[in-house]
């Protein structure tokens, strides 16, 4: 697998989540792992890239709003985020966004 | 400074560039600060978020998408471009966006 996201021509969508962590590790990893398991068998998925320094940034690309508002009201998703509002992030910042355009290397 | 970007009420814009590393570091590290400080100068800039593991991610936020073809048009930048698909980058990926929403915690 290639580590940037292989996405069709735009227009398609970006859900571009950036995170500072609380020193609480506990059931962390396998959740982050199970979410990226759980989200690539979501209709409308594309891609996702993901990397953490201090900052973390995780962004991961939908075919339409629809696909996006399915994702984030799927059930086991749910209790995921609640856990991370409550435990795993000291700050997070969601934002959802339309890609226009792209290019590369 | 936070390390989530500060960003106004939305719509603005997103460049999401995310890139995988050559082996080659010579320059790279003063250019990256650099590009950093310099885009921070540019009329529209709105905030950047980075991190960098196997894959690199940076977020630069933007008003206007004439603001981001500004910043793309720099001379500084545009060199700095150059030497990057030329040495610093394995691959890359820059995708444009509008953020249409975004909430956080």
């Amino acid at each position: 697998m290639s580590l940037l996201a292989n996405t069709p021509k735009p227009p398609y969508y970006a859900v571009i989540f950036t995170s500072v962590r609380t020193f609480d590790e506990q059931g962390y990893g396998d959740a982050a792992n199970r979410m990226i398991e759980l989200a690539q068998q979501q209709p409308g998925f594309l891609g996702v890239e993901s990397a953490r320094e201090e900052l973390g940034i995780t962004v991961s690309y939908w075919q339409s709003l629809d696909a996006i508002k399915q994702w984030k009201a799927n059930i086991e998703h749910l209790a995921v985020q609640k856990k991370g509002r409550k435990l795993w992030y000291e700050s997070f910042k969601v934002r959802i966004s339309k890609v226009e355009r792209d290019y590369g290397l």
